[in-house]
C-alpha cells in the first residue's frame, strides 16, 4: 500500500502560489486537511478593511502609484459587495479566505492585484484581521451581556415583593425577595463585562507592517493603517505580534466563565420549572415538547445552554493546549485558533440572546415562591441573632436554636409554635413567643445591610444598577465608533 | 426592550409536530439554536437503516400491515438514495436529522410515515444510530491505525542499520536503529487500536425498545431489530439506554489519547525537519512554501497533526463537561454529544492518514543521523557496563565515567582519545583503549535483550509486528461483516 | 537584581549524585521545585518490590555475587518495614523516593548498595514502580465499583415496588419502579468497571531492562523480573518503555467518565433530598449541619462527590496537556504525571466508598414518591400506544393525545376525568373511559420488554445482575492472586 | 456488607458544632474526605486578620462590649504567632483552618471565643479569606513577572548585537536581533501581568457581612471591615457575593495563559540546549544529570516548567467544571475551589523565579547563532522587497525569488553566488551581484519601522521597555500599601 501512495503523493493535486521552490504537488487530502476557507470567511470583512487601509497607505508611501491603489480599493470594495450579497465564489481550492479574496480581486482589476500584498505576509495580514474581528465580538459580548441585565432588572423590578427561599446545598436557607436573587446574576454578569471590556483595552495595537516575524525593509507607514482600522498604534514587537495567541486565550477564557455563569442561571430556570418548584412556566416560545410523551413541556433553552458551557470551556482546553509548547514564531498549528474563537463568539452571543428572551417573557408563580419561603425554620437564624442583640455569644445562641429546632423535627411541630414560656425555657433572653419573634416582615426589614435583602436596599440596588447600565450603553455607542477609526 | 421581545417571542416562529400541547410559537433564535441538521446529517445513514429494521420488525410483530412495512421500506430505500445522490432538500425547520427524514418519508409515501414511529421515541432513535455511528467510527480508527503501523514497518524495513541518536530531554542519550525507533511508534499505535478494539466489544446493545425511557407498552421484538443491526442483544436497562453518553466519552477518549501519541509523533517530524537536525525531507506533497518568503519548505501537515491534538482534547472536556451533574434521564443538554464526536472522529481519520502519506513519502538523511550518532560520548554509559561486568558495583562505575567525561569537556577532547594507559588510571579494570572499547556496533551488539536494540532483536519485532498486523488486517475484515447484521 | 541572582545560582545548593559531570551547584528553588519524594512516596512499595525483583535476577545470572544480593533484598525488607511503620526518614534534598531508598539502603548494608542500579537506569525503575502502581489502582477501582453496585443491588431489591417519575428533562415523564432506576445505575459503573479491566489487561508488560532508552549491554534476564513481579512478559520496545505514558492517561480517562457518572447519580442524590422532591433523606452519617443556621441539614457527601468529578477531568487534561507534543522518548515534564494519577486513584477510591456508604443508609421515602408518580399525564403515551394497538398510525395517536392534555391543561382537569363518551370523541377507536384506561398497575404490566420495567422485568434484572457481580468479585480474588507473582 | 457498613455509619465518629439537630455521627470516611484544614491553612493568615477586623468592628457597632473585642483580637495574634512559629496544632478533626483557629482561640481566651462568629457565616468569612489570598497572590505574579521581563531585559541589552535565525514552522526564517527576539517575550508577559493587574482591580469589594447568603439582621457595619482590610467598598450583594467564584477563575484562566506563554519560553530554551542548536548553555545550578549516562545534562528546569502548564491549564478546568451548572447560592462542590487556586498560585511563582534564575544564569553561544543566521537565503525576502523597491509588483517579485531559490536548492549553489549578470537575467531590475545585495548589516539598517528589528529600533524599545517597568515596580509598591488597609 504505503508504495503506492508514495507515487501518488507525488502525482496527485495542484501547484500553488508559492510553487517556485517545489517539485511535487501537493496531496489532495493535505489541501483538505488545511483548508480553512469554510470557517474563515467569517474574516471576510476585516480582510477587506484591512486591504483597504494597506493599499492606501502603500500609495501614501509611494510604494504602488496612487492609481493603483486606486483599482486595488474599488476592486475590494466590489468583493466586500458581492460577499455581503452572497454571490462571490468560494473556492476550498484556494485553501484560505485570503487566498481567495485576491484571487477574485486579480480576476477582476487584473495584474495590479500583485501589488496589494507589497511588504504584507500573511502572518500579519491574519493578525490584522483577528484582531479587528477580537475586537468587535468583544464589543458584541458586553452589548449582549448589556441586553440581559437590562432584562433581569426590569424583570426584578416586578418583583421587589415576591419572596422564595434562598438555597445553600439546594436546602432552603433563608427568605430573599426574587429581585435580591435576580440581582445576584446581575452582578456576576457585570464582572463578565468588565472582562471583556479590559480584552478590548489590550486590543489596542495594529499588527500590520510586522511581516512573517521581522518587519519589512519597505518603508511603510505603520501609523497610518493603525490609525485608519481604529487602533491607537502599531505593534510593539515584530515577532511577538505574529507569534502570540494569548489575546484569543483571553476571549476563550472570558467566554468559558461567562458561560459557566449563564449555565448556573440557567440550571435555576431548569429546576424551578419542575413539577416539584413550579416556581416558573417559560414562555412557549422557549420551550419545546415531546415526540413521544404529549404531557410534555420541556425547558430546553436553558437546558441548552446549560450544556454549551461544555463547549466554551473545550474550545479554551483546545486552544491552550493547541499552543503549549510552540516555539516562537509562527507555526502551522496556529491554524487551529480560528473555529474554537468563533464558536464560542457565536455561541455566547446565541446565548445571551435567548436567555434574555426567556428572562422577557417567563411568568413568575408568585404563591408557589410565597408558600415554599413560609417555613418558619428558615427564620431560624433570626432567633439566634435576636438572643446576640440580647448580649448571648453566637455559639450559644446557635445551640440554643438548634435545640429548637430539634425539638420541632422530634415531634413534628412547627418553629412558631413554641409559646413565650416555652421560648424562655429555652433561654431566658427570649421574652416573647415564636411567632411573635418570626415575623417575615420584620425579619427583612432587619436586614438592612449594604448588600442586603431589605425592602429599601434591594429598591436603592435596583436604582443604581440601572444607572449604570445607562452609563454603560452609552460607553459601549463612543466605543464603536472609535473603533470605526479613520475609515470611518 | 424586553417588554416588545416579549410581544415577538410570542408572535413569530413556526408550528411544531409536537405542537398539540402549545398555543406560543417557538422564536425563531431559538429555532436556530436548537436546530441540529447541518451536523448529524452524518447519522442520516444509520437513522434510515435504523427506521428500515425497525420497520420490518413492527410488521413481523403484527403492529403495523405488512405492506405499510414494504411501503416504509421502500421510501426510506428512496431516501437513502437521495442523500447518496446529494439531491435530499435538508431543512433547518425541520430541526433534526430524524424529523427531515420523517418528513421527507411522509411528503413521499404519504400518510403511512406516521406509522413507522411506533413504539418508538427520539431518545432511543438516536440512541441506535449514535450507537451504529460510534461502531462504525470505532472501526475506522482501527483500519487508520492499522495502516499507520503498517507504513511505518515498512519504512523501518528499509532501516535496520540506520542509526541516530536516542533522546532523553532533547539531549543525545545513546545511539538506536531508526527502525528500532520507528518500531516505538508501532507499540503506542498498538494500544491505542486496542482501546477502540475495546470500545467497539462495548458496543454490542441495541437500544431500539427503549423509548423515551420506560421502554413501551407496545410487545416490541427488540431481540429482531438488534440482530437485524448487527448487535448481540437489546440494551438492558431502558433509563440507562437513553441516560447514558459514556461510550461517546470513551471514543473522545481514545481518541484524545491517540492524538497525543500522534502530536508526539508530529512534533518528531517537524524537528527532524529543521536545518538544525536535518535527519529528514518530507515530500513536496506534504509540505508547503511561504507566502512571503520565497526560500521557505514547512513541515506543515506534522505541525497541524500536532496543533488538532488541542481539539481533540477540547471534544472531550467539552463532552464531559456538558455530561457532569446531569440527573437522569435524557436532559436536552445532550445534543450537545454529536459535534465533538463528529469533530474528533473526522480529525482523527485525517491525521492518521496524512501521516500514513508523510511517512511513506518521507526522505531520510542517513548520513545526518549516522553523524549525530557518532559522537563517543553516547556510549559512555557502556564504559561504566564494562566496569560492572569486571564486579565493580554500578555506582563507582558511574563515578569514573562521570569523571572521564567531566575530563573530555574541560579539555575539549573526545571520549574515545584516551589510551589504555589513561584508562588504567581512571580503573584499573579498563584493559584497553578507550577507542577498543567504544564501538558502535559491538555496542548494538550486546544490547541483546527482548526490546532491545541489537540487529537481530529488531528484525524479529519487526517480523512479529508484521504477522500481528496482518491477523488485525483479516480480524477487522470479519469485523465488519458481522457489523452488517441480519440486514446485510 | 539578575546579577546578585547570577552568583548566587552559582554559589547555593548541595551537589548531586550524578555530580561528577558538573562544576556548579543546583539551586536551592530548582531543588524544591524538582523534588517529588512529597507525592512519590506512594510508590514506595512498589520500588522496593521491583527492587528486590531485580537484584534477585542480578544474581541469578552472575551479574552480582548472591550474598550481595542476599544483603541488598534484606535491607530492602527493613525499608519497607519502616516506611509501614512510619519512620522512615523522609528527606526531600534526596529529591525522589528512589533516591530516598538507595539512599536509606546504603545507610543501612553499606557499599554494596551501589550494585543495586546495575543494569538498570531511572527511566525503567520508574516504569515498573508506576505499571504496579496502576495495577493495583485499577484493580482497587474494580472492587470499589463492585462493592458500590453491591448496595445498589441490595437496596434495589427493597424497592421493586416502589414507584416513582422517571424524568427527562428534569420533567416528570412515565413512572419507573425505583429498583429499575437504581439498576440504571448500575448498567454506567458495570461499563466503567470494564474499562478498568480493560486497563489492567494492557499493564501486562514488564518495564524492567529498558534502560534509560536503549536497554542495557548487560545481560539481564527480562523474563526474570516480569514473572517475580506478576507481569505476563517484558516490554516489547525500550524506547516506548520510556516514553509512552497512554496507560495513565487511559486511567484518567476511566476515572473522569466515572466520576462524571458518579456526578449525576450524586445530583439525583442532592435533588432528591431537597424539599421540593423530599424522595429520601441521608442519614446524618452522610450529611453536615450550618455553622450559621440551626435547621439545616445539607447532602454535602453527594455534593462533593459531584464537585470532585472536576478534580477527575482537571487531572485529565492536565496531563493530556503535558504530554502533548513532547518527542521520544523521557522528557522531564513527564515527572508531572504522577501527582494527577495519585490524585484521581484517591479521589475516585474515596467518592465510591462515600456513595456506597450514603446509599446502603439513606432513608427512601416510599410516600413521596408515589405521590408524584401518581399523576395520570405520566401515563399520556400510553393512551397514544392504546390507539396504536388499535390500528391507528403513531404520528396521529400523539395528537389526539396532545388535544387531550391541552384541554386539561385549560381546563385545569385531570387527564383520568374524561368519560367513554369524552373519550370516543377525542377518537372513536377509544371504547373505555380514561380512568379505566389509565391504570398504572396495567400500565407497568404492558412494559414486559427486555430492559423494561414491568415487575418481572426488573425481578429478572435484579437476578441477572447479582449473579454476575458475584462472578465479577471470584475473578478479581483470582485476579489479585496473579499480581502478586513469584515473588508470593 | 452493606448492613454492616449501615449500623457502623451511625456508630463510628465524632460529634459535630452544628450537632443539636443531629442523632447520627459523621461516617469517619466522610470526615477524612471533608477535611481541608491540610490545604486551607493556606488562608491562616488572611482568616485572622479578617478576624481582627470583625471583632473591632462588632465593639465599635457595640455588638459585644470592647473588652471582649480585646480578647479576641489579643487571642487571635497569640495565634497567628504561633502558625508563624510552626507551633499551632492542626488537628485534622476539626475539619477546616477555620474551625482550628476558632477552637484554639476559645482554648486560649475561653467563652469569650463564642462572639467572634457573630453575624458572621463560614459562608462569608471564607469569602474575604479567599478575596485576600487572590489580592495577595496576583500582586505576586505581577511582581514575579516584572522579575523575569527585568532580567531579560537586562540580558537582552547584552544582545543587541547578537544575530540568529527567526523562525517559523521551526525553520530559519529571517535574521533578528536575539535583543528583539527576547524582547518578543517580553511583550507577552507584560500583557499577562496586565491580567492579573485588571483582576485585582476587581477585588476591590469586602464580602463580610454578607452572612450564609441574606446578609444579618444584627446592625453590622460593614464599610468598617471593608476599610479595615484594604477594600474600597462592601459587595453590592450577598448572594452573589457567598454563590459566585468567577473572580477564582479568573485567575486561573490568567495563570494559565502565562504558563503558556512560559511553556513556550522554555520550548526554546530545550531547543537551544540541544545539540543541534547548540545556542545556549544553562547554567549547572538550572540542569541536571543522569543517572545512568554520566555524559548528560539536561534542562529540567525548562523542561519542568513546560510540563507545569498542564497543571495549570488541568487546575482551570477543574474549577470551571465543578462550578458548571451550580445552582445558587453556596454548595460544597465549591470546597473544591482551593486546591486548584493555591497550586497554580504556587506553580506559577515558582516557574517564574525558576525562570528568571535560568535566564539570569544562561550563557550565549553567539557563534553558533551568528553562523546558523549566516545563510543567504534568510535574506531571500530582501532580494523580493528590493524589486518591489524598483516597482515590480509583490507577488511578480516574489515569483523571479522562488525561481533563484529554485535553482540554489537543484544546483546546490548559495544564493549569494549570482553575479550581476545572471542577477539581471533573473530580472531585469536587479543591477548589481546577489552577494552586494544581501548583506545583513544594511537588511537590518532598512528593517527601521516601529517594532522592528534595526540596531536603533531595538534599543529604543529596551529603553523604553525598562523605563515601563521602573514605573511599574513603584506603582506595586503602592498597591502593596493600600491592600494593607486599616490595620497597617
Amino acid at each position: 500500500m504505503s508504495g503506492s501512495k508514495k507515487k501518488e503523493g507525488e502525482a496527485r493535486g495542484v501547484a500553488k502560489p508559492w510553487g517556485g521552490r517545489f517539485s511535487g504537488k501537493t496531496d489532495p487530502t493535505v489541501e483538505r486537511f488545511s483548508a480553512s476557507v469554510h470557517f474563515d470567511k467569517a474574516l471576510a470583512r476585516y480582510d477587506i478593511r484591512g486591504s483597504i487601509a494597506h493599499a492606501r497607505m502603500l500609495a501614501s508611501a509611494k510604494l504602488i502609484p496612487a492609481e493603483d491603489a486606486e483599482s486595488l480599493v474599488n476592486g475590494l470594495h466590489d468583493i466586500a459587495r458581492e460577499i455581503e450579497e452572497g454571490s462571490f465564489p468560494f473556492d476550498p481550492a484556494l485553501e484560505d479566505i485570503h487566498m481567495n479574496i485576491e484571487a477574485r480581486l486579480r480576476a477582476n482589476v487584473g495584474a495590479v492585484a500583485g501589488r496589494l500584498h507589497t511588504g504584507r505576509s500573511r502572518n500579519d495580514q491574519v493578525a490584522v484581521d483577528t484582531a479587528m474581528y477580537l475586537r468587535d465580538t468583544s464589543l458584541a459580548a458586553q452589548l449582549g451581556l448589556l441586553e440581559l441585565r437590562q432584562v433581569l432588572i426590569e424583570r426584578a423590578g416586578e418583583h421587589v415583593d415576591t419572596v422564595l427561599p434562598g438555597y445553600t446545598h439546594l436546602q432552603r436557607a433563608q427568605p430573599v425577595r426574587l429581585a435580591h436573587h435576580w440581582l445576584a446574576y446581575v452582578e456576576g454578569l457585570t464582572r463578565d463585562a468588565e472582562r471583556f471590556a479590559d480584552l478590548r483595552a489590550r486590543i489596542r495595537f495594529s499588527p500590520l507592517g510586522s511581516g512573517a516575524l521581522a518587519g519589512s525593509t519597505l518603508p511603510l507607514d505603520r501609523d497610518h493603517t493603525a490609525r485608519a482600522l481604529g487602533f491607537e498604534a502599531p505593534t510593539r514587537n515584530s515577532m511577538d505580534t505574529v507569534a502570540s495567541r494569548d489575546l484569543l486565550l483571553e476571549f476563550l477564557s472570558a467566554a468559558a466563565i461567562c458561560m459557566v455563569n449563564l449555565s448556573r442561571i440557567s440550571e435555576e430556570l431548569v429546576l424551578w420549572s419542575s413539577s416539584e418548584f413550579g416556581f416558573i412556566e417559560l414562555a412557549d416560545a422557549y420551550s419545546t415538547g415531546s415526540s413521544l410523551m404529549p404531557q410534555k413541556k420541556n425547558p430546553d433553552v436553558p437546558e441548552i445552554v446549560r450544556g454549551k458551557s461544555g463547549r466554551a470551556i473545550g474550545n479554551l482546553v483546545s486552544l491552550l493546549t493547541t499552543m503549549k509548547g510552540l516555539p516562537f514564531t509562527y507555526n502551522r498549528d496556529m491554524q487551529e485558533d480560528k473555529e474554537p474563537l468563533f464558536d464560542s463568539a457565536e455561541t455566547l452571543r446565541d446565548c445571551l440572546e435567548v436567555l434574555s428572551g426567556s428572562f422577557a417573557t417567563l411568568e413568575v408563580r408568585v404563591g408557589a415562591m410565597a408558600e415554599a419561603a413560609n417555613d418558619p425554620m428558615l427564620l431560624a437564624t433570626d432567633l439566634a441573632e435576636i438572643l446576640v442583640s440580647e448580649g448571648v455569644p453566637f455559639r450559644e445562641a446557635h445551640e440554643v436554636v438548634g435545640k429548637m429546632v430539634g425539638r420541632c423535627t422530634q415531634e413534628g411541630i412547627a418553629l412558631d409554635s413554641f409559646s413565650a414560656e416555652q421560648m424562655a425555657e429555652f433561654h431566658p433572653a427570649f421574652t416573647a413567643s415564636a411567632a411573635e419573634l418570626l415575623d417575615l416582615e420584620r425579619s427583612f426589614a432587619r436586614r438592612d445591610l449594604v448588600g442586603g435583602t431589605s425592602r429599601d436596599r434591594v429598591s436603592d440596588a435596583l436604582a443604581t444598577t440601572a444607572r449604570e447600565l445607562a452609563a454603560e450603553a452609552s460607553a459601549l455607542e463612543a466605543a464603536k465608533a472609535e473603533d470605526a477609526g479613520g475609515e470611518a
